[in-house]
């Protein structure tokens, strides 16, 4: 293809993005070149602000450009409750609900040999420390409900037998709006199995 | 939501994106912040390498990084056929495909009174010098199949009547893995009027 090696280049990276192939990433950087002084060019810049200014949370591994993330230092906050997620893409989903008011902890990854995940990677030890320093009574695991999810939750739950805090997780059933015939039968099972007093 | 703005501005900006959403565009942007040294990074860079090379060709209006792109310079394709298109992105596709030897012409947009585009704007003029000068044989427009295309194809037609070169269109038809089942009746029209002998 007679195409120039700077937008060849450019697709190559959009397309390795999560969601775009080829096709979607020709689209993008033709969309990008219409108008390089505004559109590509504060895209551009806004990807090098972000590159300068966003750190991991030291406390909860949340994204953010201090060392300690708004939410670790925002006092309005109930420090007694931890809800542990996987990765910061569930923080924002939880966040988005707008219905948790505690902190949170980002495990980052799951528990994997083959990827060298181990308890440290994960920074439990931390929390374990950040349990007993802030008097945290309950941590509630929010890990996805995969088998490498549910294995760490499961992990995390053992860990922290010792310490004196109430350990939850989110409750499993039928999603709002889900319709019954849709539904996988682990979820089915475990509605039933849950089954809640008709108030 | 407690995020950065820093993260929100380019979460923003990957939404605005054709064919990205919020969604795609929060997964995106973690996605690179995951790894901002490399991934994000390149990102950046490649966009503004774009930003500062990519021109239009003064020919034929391509992009690429000299003022006659790529295939106009190329010694080795036919000055005498040239393809007009509506934008750079046909361009690539019948590049990608291979099948083709000649030049282009990338109209930039389609005629419209209401988004003012004239027979100036779409290099019209330029067009018909480009002809004279290079004697050209044939003209094959390969503007969309929408109504604005079609309006724009009939316009060509007309403006280069009195040029001695002969004007045609790509053809239209059943494409190639297609099944009749799936295909509009105007398809399905044209391909019986314009049914080829079996050979």
């Amino acid at each position: 293809m007679h195409t120039n090696n700077d937008i060849e280049q450019l697709i190559y990276l959009f397309a390795k993005l999560p969601g775009l192939g080829q096709r979607s990433a020709r689209r993008v950087v033709l969309h990008l070149l219409e108008d390089k002084e505004v559109r590509l060019n504060t895209l551009a810049n806004s990807l090098l602000n972000a590159e300068n200014n966003v750190i991991q949370c030291k406390v909860c591994g949340n994204l953010d450009s201090s060392e300690t993330c708004n939410i670790c230092c925002c006092l309005k906050r109930d420090e007694s409750i931890i809800i542990i997620v996987e990765t910061v893409s569930e923080l924002w989903a939880i966040e988005r609900s707008n219905i948790f008011n505690g902190k949170y902890h980002v495990l980052g990854s799951t528990l994997s040999a083959s990827h060298n995940k181990t308890p440290d990677t994960l920074g439990l030890p931390q929390l374990l420390i950040r349990c007993k320093e802030h008097n945290v009574q309950e941590l509630i695991i929010a890990t996805n409900t995969t088998v490498e999810g549910q294995t760490t939750a499961y992990f995390i739950t053992e860990y922290f037998s010792d310490c004196n805090v109430k350990i939850s997780k989110l409750a499993n059933g039928i999603p709002m709006g889900g319709e019954l015939d849709y539904l996988d039968e682990g979820t089915l099972s475990a509605a039933l199995k849950l089954r809640q007093k008709f108030e």
